[in-house]
């Protein structure tokens, strides 16, 4: 590959990874977002700081707790404490999951820049 | 992770792969041009087989034509034979390393899929 690319350039290999069944279930922004809520304790906190919309970032948690086996994050709204959000154990677990699986990503891209000759 | 999804979806692990410098150099979709042109020896049919604007073609095959030590695509436009296209020796080369790093991406993502339990 490398005999091919302008060598004043410096190329690099880059990718995404999803799951989905009949609709997305987990990419990389829905990580991003279950992260924030687990750190914020709110949707709508986390939507701010990722520059997204409330409806956007709560269409995403429907859509994941829909697909999983049981809620990835659960609101309290109303009741004595109010308006408490909070990623589960299985939301926490997933978070691990999908970042080590994002982590082995990373690795394969680094063997293929180094196969292909990519890179300093 | 099969344990925190819902029994009755199938889920499939799937993503995307681009080489990069400055700007986006190759990709799925890029490779797909590189192809359709190799076999209609035309820009214009390949953009028209794909769907794609005659500009947008163009545009994408001058900037794999920058990237590239020498270029994937030759045009030779006026000339006795006139309006003539083709892919050059580097251009299949090209189209054979992609073609082959995509199948190598597509068996990392199959055993992700076993290593996740996913899948049927």
């Amino acid at each position: 590959m490398k005999d091919l690319l302008r060598p004043d350039l410096n190329f690099r290999l880059d990718g995404r990874l999803w799951m989905e069944a009949d609709e997305r279930f987990m990419g990389i922004g829905r990580l991003e977002l279950l992260t924030q809520i687990a750190e914020l304790g709110s949707i709508s906190k986390a939507a701010q700081a990722m520059g997204m919309s409330y409806k956007r970032a709560w269409d995403l948690v429907g859509s994941m707790n829909a697909q999983a086996r049981s809620p990835l994050v659960l609101t309290q709204t109303g009741g004595k404490r109010g308006g408490g959000t909070e990623v589960t154990a299985e939301g926490q677990q997933m978070i691990r999951e999908f970042r080590e699986l994002q982590e082995r990503f990373q690795t394969f891209l680094r063997a293929e820049e180094v196969r292909l000759g990519l890179g300093a």
